[in-house]
């Protein structure tokens, strides 16, 4: 109730999804779109989760998609907060694709999202600070400011 | 590779889902047959984890639905290796809703699945032996155990 | 309208599905957890029909898949009322796969599950009598009044 | 196996929906294309039940939405063999929306659909011959024939 | 604002569509009703457009499936208005498929939808007047005049 | 066939979409990652129809979400190559929402995604060269060429 901070730790998620047909193109691997759905919606939980409002997704940072996943492999993502403004945060969403035959995991993709807290009019609204602990979380918080700020300086160009 | 046994810990499964308009009835409140349908999901993926191998849904234990459930609220379930057999295991997957705007966590489920491990023609196959190791681990072992006893009886009398 | 009680003919259901490929695994078999959710639906649209209310899933009888049903089969699921309590209603939804090119039809899987009767702020509602009729009826009441009393008595050691 | 013909009573199909949110428009109503691709799926079931092959949609008579269909409402879908050609068959999709609350039901739609049978090549192939047996499927047959050759005319005149 | 007409080119739509296995028979061909569905779709928004009202589809004309269409092609549909009456209206969809390793497109359907603007109590409500253009739109308004005539005169018979 | 290049005009893809209920948040906003989604899709398109083969989504430019899009509101996507290299490509997704009701339509993103075109055996192939014509279409080449250096010096310090 009287709580002034939440740490990065308390609001994480972790979801899991099977690759089904419908997710896959013609190679049968996973569609770009259909992750990055995922990832919104793992950020969102996480950014709601530390906000305890509705959410909406301001900005998604360049993201790679650097390993083919293939249909029938489990997705796994894992939102974390970064950084916290009055009204905004930086999620981080880590995605690892595991081959249930093999039992081998890969990190595939590494993703910062920006989300904004908001009232049941849509408007937005003051969160709790975010405290990182650990020396990670510390380093996360440090480059997700430096990332909030050249957001807004890139921003401002246009 | 030469390893002979598994952990429940190892195998672990913890996926989250938003509950969407399209998974709720006109009171606006989660179908019981989406939920079934992510215990499902959940608990193979375990299963699948656990032996390296297609698994295909054998048994669902009798299952209550305590608590409602409302859109946007958040589902966790959690689904770990209770119990093998040569070619069967047992599943137990908990679930939990989680109310983002007050961050209230109930648990709403407990539900018992048997899967079996399959070759790639469709019949069964030899999976890794499960090794408890905490004292809940050992307990709900020997309770798998007799479930899956039970469970015979029962289609021997059918 | 001054009627006091249904038969379990007048409110029995009816649903055919196709297995289109999302519903199946990597060996083109049905998924049990989406065979739960057309199970779970077909028995809520029975219940509905009979109490003319809102219904919410309460429990679900342990439940066995006997035969795996392919990609591209028909799933015909025939829910019918067994018995009724003052606001709770189970009932029996028969599954049946049948393959489009033999024409061959076999029962797959017979589930039981019990619903509640909800008024529109979501509190249990007194339901009309259930009268069964044939003796495959009344037999199914009796049993659906003792599968009742083993749930109570259940959920009271627990 | 040496059968020469089938009934249009053997090959019937009764399909049952909800409408789910996601089903509707901006009034609560059901999207009449949700609606085309149901009775395009019933009258497909009952051509492949007739014929035992894969079938494809040929084509669909004019289609009059006479009833809107709300939000929680039950959609029954009845489907018919009337007429079969060599390799072609038409089949008659009733449609009927049933009001849970009230228990009212009334018939929306009817719709007249025409398949063909296809071998694994995708080429067209013969067909059982359907008989006819009430007064009533007498009439649909004799109208059934009728209609085909309105389209073939009516093709022809393209 | 004070405008009192529109032209057909004003409310065009042209959607697009990528072919996915669940839209898929055995046989990896487009459902009709899945091409049915994304017709009606189409219709409604160019309708919608030119109404700036929610509309419901009144009638759909016969539809004519002329070539299968195959899992991983891309569908185009484009809707144009060919005829207003006084609350309803008249939409032509034209749909292609277009091979996309080839580069081939060809026609598959071409379908004429009906629809009705509604106000917020579902009453039907007055629309702008269409006002063709080329000798092609005057070509259709004229068609859609005689087809509206004949979906009148088929009602009378009934 | 004997072509040499391609111009952006020949490859250009229009999709729309309607925002149902399950694609909103609980303010009956358009979830940023369904929007992810359809952009990847268009982008996508346009790629397959440029290199006539499979293609992947290697990359994605930052991503601002300046205006939420309401339930029942029309997105546009139109997707237009920018750039080409050996065998990737760089496509712009530029989104615009429409609002039914009252006609109006607002730009709501700005997106550049890279693709590469894949052979059979899911390895990069050479694809037809991209010749920008219009001075817009030119000035987007020489910055697609820019932001694939800066994506390619980013990845070198990683």
């Amino acid at each position: 109730m009287s709580k002034e901070y939440k740490t990065p730790d308390e609001t994480k998620v972790e979801m899991t999804e099977l690759v089904l047909p419908n997710d896959t193109n013609l190679l049968n691997n996973l569609l770009g779109g259909r992750l990055m759905h995922w990832i919104d919606i793992a950020g969102a939980l996480a950014a709601s989760r530390h906000s305890n409002k509705i959410v909406a997704t301001v900005a998604l940072d360049s993201l790679d998609f650097r390993h083919p996943i293939r249909c029938g492999e489990m997705v796994i993502l894992k939102a974390k907060l970064t950084w916290t403004g009055r009204t905004s945060m930086e999620v981080k969403v880590s995605v690892f694709a595991e081959n249930l035959q093999s039992g081998n995991i890969i990190q595939t993709n590494e993703a910062y999202l920006t989300f904004v807290a908001l009232n049941k009019e849509g408007n937005p609204i003051p969160i709790l600070a975010l405290k990182p602990v650990t020396e990670e979380e510390i380093k996360d918080y440090e480059e997700g400011k430096r990332r909030r700020d050249e957001r807004l300086a890139k921003k401002a160009v246009i």
